[in-house]
């Protein structure tokens, strides 16, 4: 309320600022994506993404968005969301983008819990635990997703994947597989061993090379990938609980590899070993 | 001139702006690192590098900078570069980072002529070509430097890699294996086959799959790695000249990979092939 009140007196006269896109507004923050139980998409392509996959409640839209887009405004009004027609103002009042769109829809968050994500038999699970960067949450969705993951699962201090910045980079995949949070990273590597996946954790201390034949091989059946926190990686505990530690091999001179790239190497690592 | 001018117009008076400094400033842009032929390297960690890997000439220091890292400075002054201290607005003023280091190397810029970059019989090659981002430069240079390649070649229009964003994104790598331009893609894509390489666009609809057994095969052998621009891809230009296409095979939902991630994939499935 405070801060709202705060953002309201920043601003020029005139600025439309209906009630709901006030109540919009706080959905650009964790607290207020928490307390609502909804996030906000951006953009044509993530609200088409969203019309598809998520429960939309609202859609705002500038004129020129409208104009440009007449089969999302259709689209959505076919799906009984309530399309609100705003100024290029308060579209971006609802954008933490550079160039907004014009186009903001309101969602249900996307989150199931643990166990609902794990039904099913899942053969193929990735889960990060203590990503904080919120590109990273949202590339590493889209890199399980493209490899065909049956689920991504956010396990302890992971940033949350409704953030705008984990939305966009995931590139719509955020609605196309379930995702679940809990923060016990360990309660989450249960969770998945009782579903009858092996647990893997990336670190380059790892035991076990990626490429070793019997890597190849425990990747060809049902596994659960574990990736930890950008600077400190996974951490002891989390290391205890896994199944089995993996490496990736580094031949040359790099110290490591970034969290993205580390992700996407393991995960088609298992894609290689299914085809 | 007029650039240089106007800034230090905006600046409170009793800046530190020493000729030295003025003249390394602009080097945080690329008309000025291509005039001078020499770049800015910033922090503890890459300065090290640097003093090991590349043609230093001047290292800026602050106070605080000196008293953290005096071994920095011994090593700096045993190779002959000039310690220059500054003050830390004048650091700043060399610095793109929020929260600057206090130290910064002037070095020679990296990048050797595409036929020594070949020279000494490579097996492992990555070409970016026409690659935007200097975050992607950076972060394709660093997988190539850890999956052991024998060099990296930027053909076309691909950003700078002496570009801050890419130095920090590589962590090092640039100092670490041979770099080389050249705005001729074709060109660079003929002197890799005249090397003995196989070249390998990476493309999503590329007529061969990146795990099929005869791709495995292919990559075992001498290859260079060829990787597109970020929203374009190739372009037709360069999907001709190479010799196969080789498509991410995507199981999931997802449209594509992002380039870093698809880069990693690709280079670390040359690891893969070679374990």
């Amino acid at each position: 309320m405070t801060r709202s009140a705060a953002s309201h007196g920043t601003e020029a006269p005139g600025t439309e600022r209906t009630p709901r896109v006030a109540a919009a507004r706080k959905l650009l923050r964790r607290a207020g994506r928490d307390r609502a139980g909804r996030f906000l998409v951006e953009g044509a392509q993530a609200v088409r993404e969203a019309l598809d996959g998520a429960a939309v409640h609202e859609l705002f839209v500038t004129d020129t968005a409208a104009a440009r887009h007449p089969e999302l405004v259709g689209a959505a009004r076919d799906r009984g969301v309530r399309v609100l027609p705003v100024t290029e103002k308060a579209a971006a009042a609802l954008s933490e983008t550079v160039t907004p769109q014009g186009l903001v829809a309101v969602c249900d968050v996307l989150d199931v819990p643990v166990a609902s994500a794990l039904a099913g038999s899942p053969t193929f699970v990735a889960v990060c635990a203590g990503i904080a960067d919120p590109g990273n949450v949202g590339t590493v969705t889209r890199v399980a997703d493209a490899a065909g993951a049956d689920a991504v699962l956010l396990a302890g201090d992971t940033v949350d994947p409704h953030n705008g910045k984990a939305v966009r980079a995931s590139t719509g995949s955020v609605f196309h597989l379930p995702l679940a949070r809990d923060r016990d990273a360990p309660g989450v590597l249960g969770a998945c061993r009782d579903a009858g996946l092996v647990t893997l954790v990336a670190d380059a201390a790892g035991e076990r090379d990626l490429y070793d034949p019997s890597t190849a091989a425990l990747l060809a059946g049902p596994v659960a990938w574990v990736f930890g926190n950008e600077a400190h990686g996974p951490g002891p505990e989390l290391m205890a609980a896994a199944d089995h530690r993996v490496r990736i091999p580094i031949p040359g001179r790099a110290e490591s590899l970034n969290l993205a790239t580390a992700a996407a190497v393991c995960l088609y690592a298992t894609v290689a070993a299914r085809a």
